[in-house]
C-alpha cells in the first residue's frame, strides 16, 4: 500500500476528532465513545437534543467549530444523502454509515439509494459501510462496543458482519485476546475488504488477521490482498454462506454475490489463508496463533487425569488431522519412575491422574511429566487437560487453597519449559460447562484460566476447541513452509 | 429378559442394603452414599476405623449382622480374592469391584488375577467391573457421585468408562437431564454391556438409553441387545477408540479389543442405534430426545436477532445434514405485518432483531413470529436463538426486569404452541461463553435457561450444539420410520 493510502487509513482508525450524527443516550456509539479516551475529541450531533450525557449536542455537523476527521452516521436511510452532503461541506475525511436499508434489502429502492450515496461520496469523502458497525481501535479510542477493553493488542479483525465483529470483541475480552484494529465494513461500497487487508498487512501493530467474509465485488483485488497479507502474517478466514441455503441468507444480509464454496476454498488455499469452519474455531485459532510457537509435526501428547476421556480425546485429535503417537522408549522409562501403575498409563495419552494430586517437585508431578514428554522427539505439541478441581478439592481438603496455588505454579513452570525452552506449543483445556451451577468450582476454574493466561498460554473451555486450535497451528506451519519453499 | 434376570438386576440397581469395603472419609462411595437415602441401609467396612463420619465401621463384612445385598469393593487389587470370598460367605448378591489393576494394565499378572476373580465368582455372586464406578440410581439412593441430584428421571446410561459416567451425571445435573439408572461397568467380566442393555430396554422407567462403549467380548450378544433396545426406545451411542490411536488408548483403558470403526458404524446402523461423535453431542441428543416431538423432515426455521450469525447458523444446519428452506408465501406475508424492513429479513433464517425488544402481544413479538413460522409446511423444527440480553438490558433500561420476565413468558407461550399444538420440536439456544466474566449477564442467561427448562424445552449454550441435537432428532425419526416399514 502506498504511503499516502496508509496515512489515509491511519486517520480512519485513529481520527483526531469524531462526530456522531444521530447521537442519543440510547445510541450505542455514543455510549461506547463516551467511555473511551475519544470522549475528549467527540462531538455529538442531533437536532432533537441540546445535551446528551451532559455533553453539548449540535443541530448539524456544520454547527461544530472544530475540525472533524471522522463522522458516524446513525440515522434513518432517507436522511443519508443530506447528511453526507453536510459531512463533505464540513471537510470530514471519512464517514461511517451504520444505517441499513440499502442493497442488502434486495429492493430496487435500496439499490438506487446505495448508488446515489456512492456517487455523492466519490473522490470527496471516504466511506465505511453502509450497514455496518465501523471501527474499533483501542489505541485511538474509536469504538462501537460499550465497555470494551481499552488494552491494545496484536489481533486485527476484518468483518463483513457487524454482529460478528461485535461478538469477536466481546469474546476476545473473555478469552484474553487483545486487538490492534477491528473493522466491520458491511456493504463496503467504498472502502472494502481488500483495502483493509492491505492496510493490516502493512500495519506493524497487527500480528494476526482474522477475517469474516460473505462475498466480494472484486475477486481479483481480494485475491491479491489475501496473498499479500498471508505472506506477511497469519490470516485466518471464515466464509459465511458456504452452503446453498447459507449463501441465500448471506445475500439478504450484505447483498453479496457469494460464489461457490469450492471457489472460496481454493482462493484461501492458493493464497495461504487458514480457512476455518465456524466462529469458535476462528477465535480459538487466533488465540493460539498469538501465543504459541508453531509445531513441527502432527504429534500431540495428551496429558489428562481421565482414562475415559483420553480415548475420546485421542479420537478427536486424529479426526481433526493430528496424531497421538507412541512415546519413545526413553520417555516411557522416565515416566514409569513418576507414575504409579494401577489405573494409569505411561502411554500417550498419558492418563496420569495420581500426579494431579501431587504438588511437590520431590514426588511425581504433572509438571515433571510435561517436562519428560516435551523432550520426546515424536511429540510436537502438548495438550494439558485440567479437570479435576472438584476432586482435588476433596483430596486436599483444608490445604486446598495452598495446594491449588502450588499446583498451578509448578504446572505452569512445566508448560513454560515445554514452550519456551523446547519450543513446543502447549494448549491448556480447563473444562468448564457454560451452564455450570457450582459457583465455587467455577471460580477455581476461572482462577486457573487466569493464571495460565497471565503467562500467555492459550486456554480453552473444551477439549475439541483446544485440539482444533493445535491443528490450525500445524496447518499454518505447513502453509508457511510451502510459501518458503516456493519463494526459494 | 426373563423375569428372574430382571429381578436379579432390579436388586442390583435397588439393593435393600449396601456395604462399602474400604470405606473412609476420603472414599467417594462413602461420601456419596452418606448423602442419599441409602444411608439408612449402608454398612461401612474397614479394619482401620471404628467409625467413619460417626457411623459404625466393621472390620470385615462378616461382622455385619444384617443381610447385605450389594457390596462395593474399593481396596487394592491384591486383597480382592479374599474379600470376594467373604462377600460370598456373607451371601451378598452382587459385588461391584471399583479396584483397577486387572486386564486393562496389559500385564500378565493383571490378566491372571482377573481370571481368578471370575472363577471365584462364577455362579456364586454377580460382579460389576472391575475397574469401574458401578451403579447410580436416584430411586434407590445407590450412587457414586457425591451431591448428585436425587430427582428421578427417564434417561438410562451404560458406560464402559467411569469418568464418562461420572461426567454424564454431573453434566446432566447442569443440563436438566434426570436419570433412571446409570451403570459404569468397566472390564465387565461378569455383567457386561449387553446385559445392561437388555435390562434397560425392558425397564419401564427408562425412556432413552445413552451408551459409551470402547469394545466388547461378545459381539453377537451386543448386536442382539442393541437391536432389541433400539426397537423399544431411542438408543444413542458413542464409540470410544474409532481411530487407530484412539483404539490403542482404549485397549490400555479397559483392555478392550476395539475392532475397526467401520464394523462399529455398521453395527449401530443395522441395529437402529443413533451413533454420535463426542460426549457433548451425546448429552445434547439425549436432552432433545427426552423433551421433543420428532421432526417429520429436515426443514429448520432459525429465529435470531443476528444477521451475521444467521448466515453461519444456516451453514451449520446444512453441514449437519438439515435444511433451511424458504418459507411459504403465506408465511412471508404474515411475517411482513410484524417485522420492520430495515436491517431485517422475513426470509428463513428470520433475522428479526426488532422483535426481540417487544414484549406486548399487540406489537410484533418473537412469540408471534414463532407461531406464524410453526404453521409453515416447509418447516419441521424450530431453532430459537436468544442472545440479546446485553442489548435489551440497555434498551429496556429501568423496565428491564419486568420486560425480561414478560419477554420470557410470551416467548415460551409461542414455543409451547409450536411444540404442543403443532407438534414441532423447538431447540432453544441461550448463547453463553463458559468463561464469561459478566456475572450480571450470566445470571440473566441462566434465568432464561431455567425458565425454558421448567417447560421442558431443551436448552443449549451454543448454536452448533442445538443444531446437532435437532439433526439427531431427525435421524432418530428416520430410523424409527425404517424400523416401522421393515416390521410391516
Amino acid at each position: 500500500m502506498k504511503a499516502e493510502q496508509i496515512k489515509e487509513l491511519d486517520n480512519i482508525f485513529s481520527p483526531r476528532s469524531v462526530a456522531i450524527i444521530g447521537a442519543s443516550e440510547q445510541d450505542f456509539f455514543t455510549l461506547a465513545l463516551m467511555g473511551t479516551k475519544m470522549k475528549e475529541n467527540l462531538y455529538l450531533v442531533n437536532p432533537n437534543y441540546k445535551e446528551v450525557f451532559g455533553k453539548r449536542c449540535y443541530p448539524t455537523i456544520l454547527d461544530i467549530e472544530e475540525e472533524i476527521d471522522h463522522a458516524i452516521i446513525a440515522v434513518r436511510a432517507s436522511l443519508i444523502l443530506k447528511l453526507l452532503d453536510e459531512c463533505i461541506g464540513k471537510g470530514v475525511n471519512a464517514a461511517h454509515i451504520f444505517t441499513a436499508g440499502f442493497s442488502e434489502t434486495g429492493l430496487e429502492e435500496g439499490r438506487r439509494l446505495e448508488n446515489e450515496v456512492k456517487e455523492v461520496a466519490k473522490n470527496r469523502i471516504r466511506l465505511i459501510g453502509p450497514n455496518c458497525m465501523g471501527i474499533h481501535c483501542p489505541k485511538s479510542g474509536l469504538s462501537f462496543v460499550p465497555g470494551a477493553s481499552a488494552e491494545e493488542g496484536t489481533v486485527g479483525v476484518i468483518s463483513q458482519s457487524g454482529t460478528f465483529a461485535d461478538m469477536f470483541i466481546a469474546t476476545g475480552d473473555i478469552r484474553n485476546i487483545r486487538f490492534s484494529k477491528v473493522v466491520s465494513y458491511g456493504n463496503g461500497i467504498d472502502l472494502d475488504c481488500p483495502d483493509f487487508l492491505e492496510y493490516l498487512s502493512d500495519d506493524p501493530e497487527t500480528e494476526v488477521i482474522a477475517l469474516y467474509i460473505e462475498g466480494t465485488r472484486d475477486g481479483k483485488h481480494l485475491k491479491s490482498a489475501l496473498a499479500q497479507a498471508a505472506r506477511r502474517k497469519p490470516v485466518v478466514a471464515l466464509k459465511g454462506g458456504v452452503t446453498e441455503h447459507g449463501s441465500r441468507a448471506a445475500s439478504s444480509h450484505t447483498g453479496s454475490l457469494a460464489g461457490s464454496p469450492e471457489i472460496w476454498s481454493s482462493l484461501f488455499k492458493q493464497t495461504g489463508v487458514v480457512q476455518v469452519d465456524n466462529f469458535d474455531e476462528l477465535v480459538d485459532a487466533v488465540l493460539a496463533l498469538t501465543r504459541s510457537p508453531l509445531p513441527f509435526g502432527k504429534g500431540v501428547s495428551i496429558i489428562t487425569s481421565s482414562g475415559g476421556f483420553s480415548v475420546l480425546e485421542t479420537d478427536s485429535c486424529v479426526k481433526a488431522g493430528l496424531e497421538v503417537p507412541q512415546f519413545e522408549e526413553r520417555t516411557r522409562e522416565e515416566l514409569k519412575r513418576i507414575v504409579p501403575t494401577a489405573g494409569t498409563s505411561v502411554r500417550n495419552p498419558l492418563d496420569a491422574w495420581p500426579l494431579y494430586y501431587n504438588v511437590s517437585e520431590t514426588s511425581g508431578t504433572v509438571s515433571a511429566a510435561i517436562k519428560i514428554v516435551a523432550n520426546d522427539k515424536n511429540i510436537h505439541s502438548l495438550l494439558l487437560h485440567l479437570d479435576e478441581l472438584k476432586y482435588v478439592r476433596h483430596v486436599w481438603a483444608e490445604a486446598y487453597d495452598d495446594c491449588l496455588k502450588e499446583f498451578i505454579n509448578t504446572t505452569i513452570s512445566g508448560c513454560q519449559y515445554a514452550r519456551d525452552e523446547i519450543g513446543k506449543p502447549v494448549a491448556v483445556c480447563v473444562s468448564l460447562d457454560a451452564f455450570s451451577k457450582d459457583n465455587e468450582d467455577r471460580k477455581d476454574h476461572l482462577a486457573v484460566k487466569k493464571a495460565f493466561e497471565s503467562k500467555q498460554f492459550p486456554v480453552f473451555s473444551s477439549l475439541d476447541a483446544a485440539i482444533k486450535a493445535l491443528f490450525n497451528l500445524y496447518r499454518y506451519r505447513m502453509k508457511l513452509t510451502k510459501t518458503m519453499l516456493e519463494s526459494d
